[in-house]
């Protein structure tokens, strides 16, 4: 445990930090064989307040198991290394390697000995930290403490540095090899040129090797002050525990307030890139402009998204150009919300010489879903996966803490959630048409391909279905 | 937590299923700052017997927290594929995907629901399971019961294969594209020619399309026979209690014996090879055999390992070649061991201009130190480095875990620990450097570099080192 928490990298999330709640209940649906209707969901029992120190907090007890899931998140991401990318990161890297008067293996030793668990996150919009404690005091007083050393008090050692950069150095060679990753570090390159998000979250060779200990100490006072804090809290604690723990762990960090949001970005124009990548496959993934998680029609495209792309064997994409025509193993989209804009992606990844075709078909079958909308048993069938995932994306201490980070993040207002699938549920077909009319404009769509340049085929045959 | 476990591939191990323990125990040491001397480790109180059905059991009581941790080992990895390459994967992949009366989503909702996790693990010698569960009988209950299910009773159902093997062809063609991957096949494609170990764990498309639900089934009755198991318990469970356990999930599985041991490999000879692969870096992986666990000399290798390029900042590899020369981010050697065999390799990564230069660097440091061994000082500190890694790495469930497994696959004296340790702690210098002289003989060298075709430069100019 030990040695893979020492040897763990900062886990870069794909694209951002929060992605749409309801895509990833969803994905825990494929196998729901319940039928029965839903119309209403338990209300989560939230509790909320603001530490003295101006850190948000968010708590449901959940006494069903004798432990807890504590969240801490920053709104402050990589979106916020201000040209020396790699900032975030690093400073996420140094936390535990040393805090308190406590060294890198007293930490994870310390965690392990009272059989928490530790983990670290970062993204664009924000950094996170979690830990899963036993909710008895002897073991969670000791896990929020040594939590409490490492986000408030880390040493930030000079003589740590280089190794925790060959770390991320050795994470950037990688990505820079991952279709995925170059696909989406040329997205966000081209969405969101002169804004913060343009840059990737583990930087360059150069910006590394320039960043100095003084730097993550001056990012450390900002990005984890108190005001900046978002802590969520879930399991078997009672209501005076959650407050003297939130308490504990906001008092610790330092004071200072919120970071002030992003600029809002400008709009982009659409394009076509090739990226050179060796290997068999070609990865194609395209985007549009999306909506933030406040948008009026948020309910509607997370419906639409669902039909079109959603996790699963059912949706359009993966029905076309999988179950049909075998060109792929996988096909999805996904819509992606940060807190002031968003995007809409289209991805998969094909032979690399049915690349031109594949471009020409998944960009018809978005035309054609933007012309045509849905059928409407695709829109039931899709209520009906909506219902479900809410119902059941709720149930472990793990999902609810995923759903107050959400809730908070967005500043959301608390029953969010039913009030959400209240508007899905009352969704009209030509309302998802118009919204779809409105929002699945193509020509704004972004086309990056990513692989070898080989001699193009047309689409195989495809075989009339066998009854 | 469900999103994850439901999207968790199975989980490749990079190389062998169990890497040398002093390996890994090392690897925890690097802050390591008291300097106690220490003779002796606290032996650990194991405890083993056989259930009626065939498993071996191991069982050590700590009562420190209240919880448990549980792995069944199956020893029937890869190497086991038997020409149908991927079969060992594809089988530990459709596990969960039903077992019992449960589908997918509830048995990953189960072990959510009490609080467990459950991990899954592929390698060429072994199929391994792990439970994390809370001790109570409550929670325990469920928990075992659910991971009986999945170990005795997967429903293996043909509707849930074709969607495995398209994770598993993902995961492929991921592999082909990872230049560590690249080249770890080859040298096992050349050490292990005509030998099981030659075929990797993910199989190609072809052997992966080929295999059948019958398959699938076929090699579940074989690899996961209670014959064929190893159970090790480690936590708050009465000795009663860990009996219970094993003896239902060992009664869950199939019935039959432990599979023949595999045939010795032949011996390899020397080679050369270059693979080409985009980027920036030349990826080198030098290799040449190495020893089983059992084997005499273990403990003057472990050690001499150690010295050479064991984990952290002080081996002569990391030294030469990041510290002096910053040519990498990382140099490494591993001692591997198999059952029957093993191999040693050397491992670093280099900016592409100085891949030629590097390789004859890397050859140099391997022949000096075979002709001249390493300096008295080299040994005590590696000594010191040693003890406390053993004193340390005995703490956690998870590493008590660890240790009990490599007793178990190796069939090792329970108190082979403290026999190993002071074997290690009585070695001389000359011993060490007879034990290089015959096992560090570079004309069986096998070097493989995997990266682009570029012109070549000498080694940067090393600055004189500053007072």
């Amino acid at each position: 445990m030990n040695k893979f928490r020492r040897n763990l990298l900062p886990i870069v999330l794909l694209i951002a930090s929060v992605t749409a709640y309801a895509q990833s209940a969803a994905a825990e649906l494929q196998s729901l064989k319940s039928t029965a209707p839903l119309t209403s969901i338990p209300q989560l029992p939230i509790e909320s307040w603001h530490t003295p120190q101006g850190s948000q907090v968010l708590f449901v007890q959940n006494k069903h198991l004798p432990m807890f899931d504590l969240q801490v998140v920053f709104a402050a991401g990589s979106a916020r290394d201000d040209g020396a990318a790699g900032l975030a990161q690093l400073t996420l890297g140094m936390l535990d390697e040393g805090a308190g008067q406590y060294d890198a293996l007293q930490i994870a030793e310390g965690f392990d000995a009272v059989g928490a668990q530790f983990h670290k996150q970062a993204g664009r919009d924000s950094l996170a930290v979690t830990l899963r404690s036993l909710s008895s005091q002897e073991h969670s007083s000791k896990a929020v403490g040594l939590l409490s050393d490492v986000l408030g008090k880390p040493q930030l050692a000079d003589d740590k540095l280089q190794a925790i950069k060959d770390q991320l150095t050795s994470l950037l060679i990688q990505r820079q090899e991952s279709q995925n990753y170059r696909a989406t570090d040329l997205l966000y390159q081209h969405a969101y040129a002169n804004h913060p998000y343009a840059t990737n979250s583990t930087g360059t060779r150069q910006t590394i090797e320039s960043l100095t200990i003084a730097d993550i100490r001056a990012f450390h006072q900002q990005a984890f002050a108190a005001g900046n804090a978002l802590i969520t809290l879930v399991g078997d604690l009672s209501l005076e525990q959650a407050q003297a723990i939130a308490l504990q762990v906001s008092s610790a960090l330092p004071s200072g307030p919120a970071l002030s949001p992003l600029p809002a970005p400008a709009a982009f124009e659409p394009e076509i890139y090739h990226l050179e990548h060796p290997g068999s496959q070609a990865l194609l993934l395209f985007a549009i402009p999306g909506i933030s998680v406040h948008h009026a029609d948020a309910p509607a495209l997370t419906l639409a998204n669902l039909i079109l792309g959603g996790p699963g064997a059912t949706s359009r994409l993966f029905d076309e150009l999988r179950s049909q025509r075998g060109l792929t193993y996988g096909a999805r989209s996904k819509l992606i919300q940060h807190p002031a804009s968003g995007l809409w992606t289209f991805t998969t990844a094909v032979e690399a010489r049915y690349r031109d075709a594949s471009m020409a078909l998944l960009e018809q079958l978005l035309a054609d879903y933007a012309a045509q909308g849905p059928t409407a048993q695709e829109v039931e069938d899709a209520k009906h996966k909506l219902r479900g995932s809410y119902l059941l994306g709720s149930v472990s201490n793990q999902q609810i803490s995923d759903i107050l980070t959400h809730t908070g993040v967005n500043q959301l207002p608390l029953d969010s959630r039913q009030a959400f699938l209240d508007k899905v549920q009352a969704l009209t077909l030509d309302q998802l048409k118009v919204a779809l009319k409105k929002h699945l404009k193509l020509d704004k769509l972004v086309q990056i391909s990513v692989g070898p340049t080989v001699e193009q085929d047309a689409l195989p045959h495809i075989e009339p279905a066998t009854g």
